[in-house]
């Protein structure tokens, strides 16, 4: 390598801030356990679609996205005036924004290309999704999103075929013991109306509750008398879902539900009985993942709103928050296509689980030490030997110190190496392992 | 599903001007192409990396991109003042764009990374790029390319070895005869010395010359004569290429080249003799990629400006302009380190080949019929059996003609069905094959 200066200042090469560069033993692991995913969700029928990165940015500020509407990287239009007009609103020079999740583009695509799609249609998306959240520790404002979809079905099969999938696919990546948490948003409904909560307020009173976890009963109490609620439907919401959430199992939760919460629909209970016995023939099946446990949880709300029935969260001991997440959103695909499509996905939290997955670190194979100063022809055919067998082979340069050279070949990943002399290849001989395990 | 219309109107839900959405056998198309590229060049011990989409805005703009840095989408600035000040340009709101190529971008991550990376280094890059180019048949604004280089490799090696791992890799895809052809910018540079153009008028002169496919030895002679290089330097330029070109073979055409053309370095054309030497062993070697043709071609130009020596151009028959391309760029990532790094590449148009490449469309398996009616638990059992063996088992719900259904699911590639009975599978049986075939 050249070791002159060249005369320009060294300047700041970092990614932009709060995003990051992947150097090749992390894409080998992330691509591996894309690779576990994908034939984990094949093996269902799920298959991989892909939609633009950029969408149009009134599709980004619908409102369906939350919170995350507020975090989409704007899109100047092209073709701009060279000096703004007074007046104009940063708004108002941009057509399109980044995508800040997969869901939203979803139900665009089905609504653009459903007469070419299945009924029911099994999607499954793996890709970069963005948002310009305060960079905080693993935390990134591009990161990848993997979502399973099926939309066509209306059925609770739906549900427990998403379950099924996402658990045998995080065992397939050795992410276990996993805990599935199910629940309805029409059971929060009905809690909150039983709890003396009225309709317009019940969102508000959700958002309060999803919060148990975090702060406790009393916490929760206190602020749902701080909103105004009142202590008697705080007392009321506690004791309501204590007596539901100490249930011993999903058929007591349940039989408890139908109880204490006069109001929830008969398939309402029918469907998360459904589920629940799906999960338990599931975790009986000898042929079905192991390593996972499940439980109908009334304290389980998920943030977005478009949810309209059942609501899953997976957790595993190791991750703060969930691995996973999702729901039945029966109503968004009909603000696109203008007929009602049922739906439901669970997204995998791509990020939470690349540490937790067992991936072996990637083997680069041979080290084929060459001379520079030999022929070239030759030392690219003796290379090319051994790669006959459809194995690795790299070529190095040989330096000075063999030894020290060869130390750093084992612990990028080498396993053996091969020194060439006069472009001959020498005997091969393995490498002592020097490299970090994964895992 | 639901039949109701839902009183909402019908929206647009093209995506963006430009980009397409890409259906379940697209997408499987691109993902095995991707992993046969992959594989090939895995074996010669390119790794992936990856970078994101967005990068600093001066970055995409310092004049390394050419024409491609007036395609960027540019990002607006995050909490901006909901009106903007008079006598802004739109260009002060931005602080970020969407990258247009993978070489910037890698430029940046060899110098923010190189103390962790090996030496030589040969990266693997396959990704998205975008540019806001007039939508037109067959180009995306969104579109993918598939990068391989080798940084800290000053010697020819790095050259036949890319050339060498781009065969392998488009005939592991099926994608023959390919014809590479090899050039080199000093020769260029020294061609136009040697017929009479000044140094400063190099790129002007090139810039023509390179068009002598499209437009023929009158058009370019025209040009030249328009652009003010005068009738005898046209008339030198035809006489001395037309030299060049019709040399029988590489040998054949450095012999002339060093007759013809006094001012080129020996060691120009002792690399140039290097590489079509190593070519030629390579089509020679039962081990390496057949289906392939080599020249040293003088009027291979490339486009871009930051090419330093030896460039590449790799056609196929059936493909309009290149199927791939690259050179060597020794001077590109000093701009970003500080200290000159030799550095040399090959893109793969992917977009270009993907439909030349010879790939099975893929088998969806077995298509498990099922009632409603019957049993989620005993229905999601059947298909677990199935998938017990590995195989891919996509529960469908019966329809009332189920030969019409059989028929579709033909046609959307399954291979067989099975019938569940009360939950039971009925024997498994092959669907005829009804899909066009890919390729």
């Amino acid at each position: 390598m050249h070791g002159l200066a060249c005369g320009v200042a060294k300047l700041d090469n970092s990614p932009p801030r709060g995003t990051r560069d992947m150097l090749p033993d992390e894409v080998s692991r992330r691509e591996l356990l894309i690779g576990r995913l994908v034939s984990a969700y094949e093996v269902f029928g799920f298959r991989r679609i892909e939609t633009p990165a950029l969408e149009d940015i009134s599709r980004l500020s619908s409102g369906e996205g939350g919170e995350n509407e507020k975090l989409v990287y704007k899109v100047l239009k092209r073709g701009l005036d060279p000096v703004v007009d007074t007046g104009t609103s940063p708004d108002d020079l941009v057509d399109l924004g980044l995508r800040f999740d997969l869901t939203v583009p979803l139900t665009r695509f089905y609504a653009n290309n459903q007469a070419q799609l299945p009924a029911p249609f099994r999607a499954m998306q793996i890709g970069p999704v963005w948002r310009a959240e305060r960079p905080q520790r693993g935390r990134f404002r591009q990161f990848t999103q993997c979502d399973i979809d099926t939309l066509g079905e209306p059925g609770v099969l739906a549900e427990a075929e998403l379950l099924e999938a996402t658990l045998s696919a995080l065992a397939s990546a050795g992410v276990e013991p996993v805990e599935a948490r199910v629940n309805d948003r029409r059971l929060l409904a009905a809690i909150a109306t039983a709890c003396g909560v009225g309709a317009g307020r019940r969102s508000s009173f959700l958002v309060t509750l999803d919060k148990l976890d975090k702060i406790g009963w009393p916490g929760v109490k206190a602020e749902l008398v701080e909103r105004d609620f009142g202590a008697a439907v705080a007392e009321e919401t506690e004791r309501v879902v204590t007596l539901l959430a100490s249930a011993v199992d999903a058929g007591d939760m349940l039989a408890r539900a139908a109880d204490l919460v006069p109001g929830v629909a008969d398939e309402v209970l029918g469907g998360l009985a459904s589920t629940a016995d799906a999960l338990e023939r599931l975790q009986q099946d000898p042929d079905g993942p192991s390593g996972f446990s499940y439980a109908v949880d009334p304290t389980i709300v998920r943030g977005l709103g478009y949810y309209t029935g059942q609501i899953f969260e997976l957790r595993h001991p190791k991750a703060a928050g969930s691995v996973a997440g999702g729901g039945r959103y029966d109503g968004l695909v009909g603000r696109s296509l203008g007929r009602q499509v049922p739906a439901c996905g669970i997204s995998i939290g791509f990020e939470r689980i690349v540490d937790l997955a067992e991936m072996a670190p990637p083997e680069l194979g041979v080290a084929v030490v060459y001379d520079r100063a030999d022929e070239l022809g030759a030392t690219l055919s003796a290379a090319r030997r051994i790669r006959a067998a459809g194995r690795r082979a790299t070529l190095v340069p040989k330096r000075s110190n063999l030894r020290a050279q060869l130390d750093g070949l084992s612990r990028e990943g080498f396993t053996s190496f091969v020194v060439l002399e006069g472009g001959e290849a020498g005997e091969e001989r393995a490498l002592r392992s020097a490299r970090p395990s994964g895992g």
